[in-house]
């Protein structure tokens, strides 16, 4: 393995070395076929094999039940944001949102511009979405109610899901999805671009409960269409293979070297602990979100001024910590913890914070 | 290199084993960063140049005037069936489609689908697509012309595009961008799907007159309007990073090592005919196509009989030989003739069809 970074990017992020050694490894050969995993059909039975085991593996890593099915499609979450409402909210029915910083509020709005019926049930706008909100009042008539489960820009999270009965939750877990273990009964669907913790950009994992599918209108563009994907096992045409491939291994990698999502969130939560006690210890870093609503992915945080913070930030890419700028539009620093993210790194960054904030408190 | 398989897929299909071996040799440390390609922030310098490369590469290649722009987006070309007509023919206009069989159907029917005027104005079913129409009378008022410039399934191909003046040809080049050398001005749109003769499968290259964007309407969702990744360099969420860098290795390959369009082109006649020979050779093997629209990326042919031809197929599996099945669809053989695909594979198929022809004729 060649010298690596500290990787903190916030998608696309880090992935275990045992994972891209393995790609590496039999890039030229996909087991003995004379062909590289991106010149193989996906109509072969060796693609079929990954695609297939992929989907079983993300079933049995969240505990889905058979009336879940997992579908892989393109576009990201941002596709998502309208692909949800044109299949699942009908005209004459009203959805409901909760808005919990910038993507949320992209995905209500690309509901709105396609002239749908949008109830906010619950916002953290009022402090700068720093929190999660706590009384969400779904209206029992809504079609379904829409939830970011990780806000990666203010670094919040959902500790406790709502569970509004009889309404299908639907989330966007981009950022937060195979971190821990949640309930996923009160899920209708789940949605999240793979670049963070399922593996390499250009794969959106779907995860659809099968009743769902009766909703989709019938008139739609083909590829805009659950339905679609769920007929063809997502294979209408051509998939993402190579991204798809990544998401096997990832989830792989995450049952037979991690053991599950129980392990995986002990060891996400240790890192996120690490790095909240550098923030709570003395005020020279400062935690941008509340703690209650705090984000075991993302950790967000801001120095004294905007100038130490800058000497910060080029003095960590110097010493190897890549990825700790804030999001452009709340700036700041932050780190992102996702699964790929090794302990190691994380102790090495509260070192060098630690050292840093010697030289400069 | 491991051993090679002889790979005529019709896609994903084979790539150049320079291009795989450039892949893994730097796939856990792209340029020094410590990352691989996949870890790397796709708002990272290093992946802007990447993306930009790729795009810079296509129009020098395809002799592109300024007022074309590159493309990245997901989908494939079936989401493409559908965003030329929502973006670009309005309600109330009609557009002139050529059917010229599987894919150029779909591509019409996704366009009724959305309640959209269409105008067959020339097909090929007649003769169950076996040719290319001669006769293109294309509507004056038309929004635009589409056709699809290779088909893989029945093995025709335009030797000449219809250059409709005054009414942009938009064209679904899946199946042959960048193997020849053509004309671009007739054209206000062409799209195509990486997996065949650009890179890995994952993403889909759009080539755009500016003008047209201005025809983009704005209250579409963003992710299916062509303005937004116009404006946003296709940045605007994150692209399929890996299957663009694929791009734009086979693009660097393409310009570098192949010299350009006009080398690929000749290189691609020269595997195409000596394929062809051996189908006018003697009547053991028979082509499908018409002679003066045969395909020079898809050879399609039959044996005398449908068990002959499993005989043909088993056989030339156990030699090494991949992806000769015809489509599904239709039966019979074919033989995908890619860039990614050497001459030294097409003569060794040539010599297989040979000896096969001299122990069963």
């Amino acid at each position: 393995m060649p010298r690596r970074i500290y990787n903190f990017n916030p998608g696309p992020a880090a992935l275990p070395p045992r994972v891209l050694e393995h790609i590496q490894a039999e890039f030229l050969d996909y087991k003995g076929s004379g062909m590289s995993i991106v010149e193989l059909s996906h109509r072969s039975k060796l693609f079929e094999e990954v695609i297939n085991d992929a989907a079983s593996r993300i079933k049995r890593l969240l505990g889905l039940r058979d009336d879940y099915q997992v579908l892989f499609l393109q576009g990201g979450a941002s596709l998502q944001f309208a692909m949800v409402p044109i299949n699942l909210l009908p005209a004459k029915r009203s959805a409901d949102y909760v808005n919990t910083g910038t993507w949320a509020t992209l995905a209500l709005e690309q509901a709105r511009r396609l002239g749908r019926t949008i109830r906010v049930v619950a916002s953290s706008e009022d402090r700068e979405f720093t929190y999660i909100p706590r009384d969400v009042a779904v209206d029992p008539a809504a079609a379904y109610l829409h939830i970011t489960s990780n806000n990666t820009i203010r670094g919040t999270q959902w500790q406790t899901f709502p569970n509004p009965l009889g309404v299908p939750a639907i989330a966007d877990m981009s950022s937060d999805i195979m971190s821990r273990v949640f309930a996923p009964e009160p899920f209708g669907l789940i949605y999240a671009g793979a670049q963070k913790n399922l593996g390499a950009a250009g794969v959106t994992v779907v995860i659809i409960r099968r009743d769902l599918l009766e909703r989709v209108p019938e008139d739609l563009p083909t590829m805009l269409q659950y339905s679609t994907y769920a007929k063809s096992n997502s294979l209408y045409n051509t998939p993402p293979c190579f991204a798809v491939y990544t998401v096997q291994l990832m989830m792989k990698w995450l049952e037979e070297e991690i053991g599950g999502l129980a392990n995986m969130g002990a060891t996400n939560r240790r890192k996120a602990i690490l790095l909240y006690e550098v923030l709570d210890r003395s005020g020279f870093y400062r935690g941008t979100a509340e703690k209650e609503s705090r984000s075991l992915m993302n950790v967000t945080f801001r120095l004294s001024s905007e100038s130490l913070e800058e000497i910060f930030l080029t003095e960590a890419s110097r010493q190897g910590f890549a990825g700790l700028r804030g999001h452009r539009s709340v700036r700041g620093c932050r780190a992102s913890l996702y699964n790929g993210v090794p302990l190691a790194a994380v102790e090495a960054l509260v070192s060098f914070m630690a050292e840093f904030e010697r030289k400069h408190g």
